[in-house]
């Protein structure tokens, strides 16, 4: 906070200022409908955008982040507090207890530093969690869209959906059909049509931003002047105007165990959006965010959430996204969004009465379906048949069970395959390639073989889970080749050795001295050394340890006037074994 | 087993028979024991040494492990089974259950061709589980050595021995250190001085290992002279002459849900140390055994041990030592062991009675205090920090929780440990080594270093939990050498590279394409250049792809004519960052 303080001054006031207008008018309708999303009373989203921005301004350290209720942690509140079936005033402080033990657990990681835990939820897992949050977020929105209570949580919306088609309200639909067409509308095609118009890029994307303001608006007003609420169609109802109230969940009535672990979930999602989001704009203007003063402002933020009648809250994509377009500079504009929403919810609130909730539905599905990225999956299946496995893991599972589930099901799942990959580590017969000092694979290259001397790299730390498959791999040549007198390990690829590889390593190389072969150590590097000279090995090698695998090559070579050098070519390439 | 029956001749029926006589001799008291020290009757120890053996010579895999009650196991049933407060016949059928769900993971694992998992213990973890268990077997021998009745599970026999201090069964106590003098004494001492008296190593070996069975016989002499029992010495007790029958354990009875978790981790540890004795055996005759077809074999064994009135069983390692040295050729060997015990079951199991349990008992002390290293703490502690870490904390867990989770806690242990280490890659700067086309860390090497080109080496497969790492270290490297024109990666110890990973490449080199700077990599392996050949990397790389690093030098060099390259010196060598 102090870093931006002192070189305050009149010209960023002024785009602080404007930046802050812009963000209001978006974040009303966003808030009360991602409060609705959460089975809240609307006016809970208002007081979770007031006081958590001026805490985040105070604590955090991303400069244009806007705090306040996002869809996804929305959907977990909703998942949360629907599985435990709280009702009424006890489903209002279940809210509470998560924003508070969320902020908690932010705050504790934060103070201890542990910031990097956010790096274990790797891309696809999160891609994953995403893209099945937005469709559920969908499913969750089409009984207020079509005028119907749907009953279940997950998919099921979809059954209920089926048993009561018939009794669809047709003017609910209709308001619903107008209010997608036109969001839809006017993401894809309104900003050219402006420019065209001779606005500037920055003000055509704020207006197309202000379109669900506008929406709003307009519904408040023909709902009132038609009536829509005597046609059937569902209305926000009366929203309290006023100040949200300090308040404290009653902990003795609240199954506050239960809350322990998606409290710990939800944290961990916020802080993950974040500080993705946090990163990519910093990184635009060349700013740096740090992770730990990260958790430490969302900590805070969500605590004070918690206090002030809110909800669980983060730094949002898309509000932080118009709040950086529309100029800000500094937290300030934070602190100046939240008294404009401070202004609303004190003047207007009242006003709200006759929205339909049909609109504030659409806007939530046109914001959660461009969160939906189908090539997603197309992309990892090319890349990496682990990442899709995890991101296909995650999918299913947040999609078929829930969302909490599902996080933990592709952190794990992500962490198996890591390990699992080790396991059976890639190894290659490398030779020398002519003309230069250095080793590749013989079923790839054109290289130089001697037939005394067996080459072999290994492509993995050597531990525990794969220590005995080199003692294999070694056996298993040595016995096919009769005329090898050394084997020579290149460890250019060996990144760590532990108790159980070097038990290995000390067995392979007892075999090899019973059968008359040598074995040789190339290429370790220098934190490995520092191990080995720790150890027995070094006293027991039945060979040398060699700075370069081309110094072990010469010296194994000369030592053997008989030994016969092949040219290996490239037709010996095969499949069953490549690097 | 059709390998070896058409092999079979005279001269191996003569080992096979010779090795089984003295097999049989000394699993007669050690399968009492154990199963005394499972808490349950000593005929069920010799029930558990004739099916299963005579099932494993036809299903398992090495030809001389010998397959029967081991004390771990025991220990393992012990701590089950008293956490559940099971009695009298529920705690005997709560052993069935276990021998059969144990077979059952067993052989489903093998089935599933799942032999791999027994590498996920690490050999610190597995030490550190067979010592606290060693200290733990010994503490729940006190009472019967001592004459006391001691309560508790763990280390709280020791509380208990305090408290009854004083009312130490007096003839007991002389019996015990007694049996324990001898059988120390023997262990260490007696094979030299038959060595020396004339007779083979062999048979001396042999003989040494039959001094349990000598004590059982004097025991129950003297015991049957003296009138022990009356002396309130505590004996064996009527032991029921016959052959197991079949049985299947009430399950409706019994509490089977909690016995799940703990049979897949008996079937684990069975395993792990079945296959880790077989391996030695099999090594010392250039044999080979099959993790699979072990998996397989095991899993009949127990499910016969569990249907014949037996207990978890697996293959030991001091029964499978002697059945090596005493010559054992074939399975058949196990075959004829099992007739030995049956007729010792069927004949001499009445006599049994006025055995003194302290004399069971000080030969199960004897056994596994063998099994407790002390040494293996300072040795790994040398060796690898995150190795003792596993080790320590699966010791303390076994020792003061309970054995399952101590396992379970250093297998989780060990895969975070492994995990953890790669989250922060260890990197390096490195320069040209004179002489040769070697790079190596700046900071351990003299160098040939260029100060337009930063040529970096990560040691690590770049994944989801350390991708954004390599960002930091670009940024921040580039940003303190204004100079750098190239910045080059070598990725020889780069195994793998994820999609999350892939994201931070592509990251790394837009922001180096703003900085004006080329984006290079070199010495890819094979299998991750067919992944890279797969993305959008390729297309859009602001530089090129090198096989050598060498080349990249000499390619990025020459193309600047004003660069500068110093020689570095060994005094820039820093322990801030080495390799």
């Amino acid at each position: 906070m102090l870093d931006w303080l002192k070189g305050y001054d009149r010209h960023m006031l002024v785009q602080d200022l404007s930046a802050a207008v812009i963000v209001t008018l978006m974040l009303i309708p966003q808030s009360l409908a991602y409060a609705m999303l959460a089975g809240l009373p609307p006016e809970v989203g208002l007081y979770a955008s007031i006081l958590p921005l001026i805490a985040y301004g105070v604590f955090g350290s991303s400069r244009t982040l806007s705090v306040g209720p996002v869809a996804v942690l929305s959907l977990m509140v909703a998942s949360t507090l629907g599985q435990l079936s709280l009702q009424g005033v006890h489903y209002l402080h279940g809210s509470l207890a998560l924003a508070l033990m969320s902020g908690a657990w932010l705050l504790v990681f934060g103070l201890l530093r542990l910031g990097f835990v956010a790096h274990f939820i790797s891309h696809p897992v999160m891609s994953g969690f995403i893209s099945a949050s937005a469709l559920l977020i969908t499913v969750s929105q089409l009984g207020p869209l079509l005028g119907l209570r749907l009953q279940g949580e997950q998919l099921w919306p979809l059954v209920s959906l089926f048993q009561q088609a018939s009794a669809v309200q047709w003017v609910t639909f209709v308001i619903s059909i107008v209010c997608l067409g036109v969001l839809f509308w006017s993401r894809a095609r309104l900003k050219p049509v402006l420019v065209k118009a001779g606005l500037s890029l920055g003000l055509s994307t704020a207006l197309v931003r202000m379109v669900p303001a506008v929406l709003v608006v307009l519904g408040i007003l023909v709902s009132m002047l038609a009536d829509f609420s005597s046609l059937g169609v569902a209305v926000v109802g009366q929203v309290p105007a006023g100040l949200p109230a300090l308040s404290w969940p009653a902990w003795s009535e609240l199954p506050w165990r239960a809350l322990v672990l998606p409290s710990l979930l939800l944290a961990l999602v916020g802080f993950v959006e974040s500080v993705s989001v946090g990163q990519t704009l910093a990184a635009k203007r060349r700013q740096r965010i740090s992770a730990n003063q990260e958790l430490i402002g969302l900590g805070v933020s969500n605590l004070v959430s918690g206090l002030s009648g809110g909800m669980p809250v983060t730094g949002g994509f898309a509000r932080s996204v118009v709040n950086f377009d529309a100029g800000a500079q500094t937290p300030a504009a934070g602190v100046f969004t939240a008294l404009g929403i401070t202004v609303a919810g004190l003047w207007f609130a009242p006003l709200l009465a006759t929205l339909p909730k049909a609109i504030l539905a659409a806007t939530i599905v046109v914001a959660v379906l461009g969160l939906f990225d189908l090539s997603l999956f197309r992309h990892t299946w090319r890349f990496s048949r682990a990442d899709f496995i995890a991101l296909s893991l995650t999918f299913v599972v947040t999609l078929l069970v829930n969302v909490e589930l599902g996080l933990l099901a592709g952190i794990a799942g992500s962490l198996v395959l890591h390990v699992y990959h080790s396991y059976k580590p890639h190894w290659a017969e490398v030779g020398l390639i002519q003309g230069t000092e250095h080793f590749r694979n013989r079923n790839r290259h054109v290289v130089l073989l001697d037939d005394t001397l067996l080459c072999l790299r290994i492509d993995e730390s050597l531990y525990f889970a794969n220590a005995a498959q080199l003692e294999d791999v070694v056996a298993r040549l040595v016995s096919q080749r009769p005329k090898v007198k050394h084997v020579v390990v290149q460890c250019s690829a060996v990144n760590r050795i532990d108790a159980s590889a070097l038990d290995s390593l000390l067995m392979i190389n007892e075999r090899l001295r019973i059968a008359g072969v040598g074995f040789h150590l190339a290429e370790i590097k220098g934190p490995v050394m520092d191990r080995l000279n720790q150890s027995e090995l070094v006293h027991v090698l039945n060979g040398q340890i060699f700075l370069t695998l081309y110094q072990g090559w010469q010296a194994l070579r000369a030592s053997d006037a008989s030994s016969s050098t092949s040219l290996l070519l490239q037709e010996t390439y095969s499949h069953e074994n490549r690097t």
